[in-house]
């Protein structure tokens, strides 16, 4: 069959940054270290004044067609995922698409526009579909673009307001991609849960303690079911793994689950049984209680360990790289942790190709999914074409003051007037309501 | 390659009807013929106090499950699509697997879950992306579960008021299915349009006169486009025509519209020259606007046509017979329209095995997208072990202060108590908010 995967990416961060150690925790008189150690998280990522989830979606989009010399004719397929939509009826694909219009002199009336919803892993969702979709031979020679486009605000004084962020990512999806083949095997870990929701509501209600065990409950049994028809995932079988990071301390909490399951009657488990024992079987157990206390003792102590450390030092640290400069970018949250990945890699000359990636999405409400992805020839190329990191350096430094006004100006029930604190430049920009209440957009130069 | 298409199908109505002759034309002071004649609509279907997008879609896929002897085991997929969302980060899905956990003892955690939206066209979108998933060989064995379900309700005195309409429409998709199979060969007509949008809202804002024009224009491209893959269309190449019908009067328009596009350069259209001449080509006319009036022409004369009305009795009207009963069912409307038709057929006791239909869907924002499919032997059956006519019937007939209170009811902003007209009976039920101000669900014996 023909590989099919992510041929090349573009990131947009939204425009301003907010420092939780230097600006944030001050003003909550908290320790900055509940952040930067606890959730791991340094800064967040705003949109500007003229930014929102279509601006995002649309600059990363043009960026990625002109640096690929794509024309509106070679895309077949538009998919937008975001859990930030301002329109119950109309897809966000339509506005990206409207945009971009505005700017080639050919249309996208061939391109077949959707939207996915479901919390985070709706962008994943969308790149499955895409790839069918080619899988299928259905896309006619052309490709899809797939954007994950949010923006995670929470109410003030929310617990989740630490880990806020805003950021587009756009994915080219093509035959004998560039950058990454996806597996056929996927495994999914899906339930009907009530730890994440926004009935009718733009910021969230959050079951925090919930939240983290549905997250660890849907991961694991999304890794057994790809196992089932992908085979057992030992600790060294991918370079990275770069999973859904709503912010770090969580990926950390996984990354230790997954350790577990991995090393679990394999070398290295015996390796370890000197130090910290075996791992506890069920079957040694009298009751579930007595059992878990068990594996939480393994645990607490496999942490420690430094072959565990080595492990995670190399196959998941990296992956958080722009997460914990930018937040929770919710759809684009693990793409972002793909590319940070990749990033890694070529920062130290590293030779990835014929490489795997172990991928693991989640979406609250809940479900996870972890499919592999194979690391393509022309990875390099792609990574260094990639400029994040200075973006990421650009961004405009709030006041907590501001801030405030930022959070006011993106609220629905507000979006009160606010000065913009950047400048528009080559790109797409909001540009106020039209007669049918609709968002309005144009190009600035 | 595998047949691939939709094995089964269940449709749920809302169990209200509001009689529009009857009943709103008088309170309007209009002309029940305006609803009757004008929109083509008889009347609208409406949840009771119980019922909602989740109980409608899960009695409709917990009958289609029944039917079809399926455990969860066998479904691989549920995708919903709806643009009666009540949630902006959790999917309908999720509420949808929810209820029928309770009633199977195996569970579907297994199962891809997802939501789609576009205005009325995610419903063909879901599928066409079950389908691939298929196709592509991802399937596992299973099936996919595609569940449109929407309350397409407008504001009290908006000119939608009368094309209201609620119900969910339940399919089985698998390889080697019983009902009919999809064409490879799609066409798409597709452009960010500003006709019909809820931002931020529940009920639509409508820009009428727009609608029309963009639902003609986008199903024109979509037609031009399916031809491009599928080959020139002629009148007679299938046996029905589904359209998405917002009304059947939209219908009506779109078909004249067909008929002369697909009759051009036919001996169809040789042999009513004598009476109407022949259809008026660009190049004959010195500018776009005597092109346009000799155009309206030329359709005024062929609507007047025994061919054209004969057309039109045998390949589009039987596609409304339920339409016109139950009125809008936005991303399910399509699919009724479908199921309309092969129950004309059925009740002629047509042998439509092998034969073609063209399915039009459309969702506005704007999109359209036309494919083809083919009647697989197994139909008949199939069609013998649907009751919607039966269930139409059974509806609880509103007064029109009923009507109003019902309107309340569902209305998210005043979500009013309001005492259930009928008894729920071996189906689920909303069973009102938790803490988190989640809707919750429960099965009633």
């Amino acid at each position: 069959m023909t590989a099919v995967g992510i041929d090349a990416v573009e990131i947009w961060t939204g425009k301003l940054a907010l420092d939780l150690a230097e600006t944030f925790a001050p003003r909550k008189g908290d320790d900055p270290e509940k952040y930067t150690k606890g959730l791991g998280l340094y800064e967040s990522s705003f949109p500007d004044a003229y930014e929102d989830i279509v601006t995002m979606g649309a600059n990363a989009a043009y960026r990625l067609m002109e640096r690929k010399d794509l024309d509106p004719e070679d895309v077949g397929r538009i998919d937008v995922a975001t859990e930030s939509a301002f329109d119950n009826s109309k897809p966000v694909s339509t506005y990206i698409a409207g945009c971009l219009e505005e700017v080639y002199d050919d249309d996208f009336h061939h391109a077949n526009k959707g939207e996915r919803k479901f919390a985070c892993i709706a962008g994943t969702q969308s790149l499955d579909d895409a790839c069918n979709w080619i899988r299928a031979g259905r896309n006619r020679g052309r490709g899809a673009l797939v954007i994950a486009s949010d923006t995670a605000l929470y109410a003030r004084g929310d617990a989740g307001e630490a880990t806020q962020g805003a950021g587009a990512v756009a994915m080219w999806v093509t035959e004998d991609p560039s950058l990454v083949e996806l597996s056929t095997e996927q495994g999914y870990g899906s339930a009907d849960e009530t730890d994440f929701l926004k009935p009718n509501q733009q910021f969230p209600s959050v079951d925090g303690k919930r939240s983290i065990q549905v997250y660890l409950a849907r991961m694991r049994e999304a890794l057994v079911d790809f196992e089932s028809v992908a085979g057992k995932v030992g600790p060294e079988d991918y370079a990275y793994a770069p999973f859904h990071t709503p912010y770090p301390g969580m990926v950390r909490k996984a990354a230790l689950l997954a350790y577990r399951h991995t090393i679990r009657g394999t070398e290295v488990e015996d390796a370890l049984a000197d130090e910290i024992g075996r791992q506890p079987r069920r079957a040694d157990f009298a009751d579930e209680e007595a059992f878990d206390a068990a594996i939480r003792d393994y645990m607490d102590d496999l942490k420690e360990q430094p072959a565990y450390h080595e492990w995670y030092d190399t196959h998941i640290e990296p992956t958080l790289a722009v997460s914990e400069r930018v937040g929770n970018w919710y759809t684009g949250s693990v793409h972002l942790a793909r590319m940070a990945a990749l990033y890694h890699a070529a920062e130290a000359d590293r030779d990835l190709a014929g490489e795997k990636l172990l991928v693991g999405s989640y979406g609250s409400g809940a479900q996870a999914e972890i499919h592999a992805e194979t690391v393509q020839d022309g990875w390099r190329e792609e990574l260094d074409a990639l400029s994040i990191f200075d973006r990421i350096a650009e961004r405009y430094d709030l006041s907590f003051e501001e801030y405030e006004q930022v959070h006011d100006r993106h609220n629905h029930e507000k979006q009160s007037e606010l000065e913009p604190f950047t400048t528009p430049e080559d790109e797409f920009v909001f540009d106020g309501w039209g007669p049918m209440n609709e968002r309005k957009y144009r190009y600035v130069e």
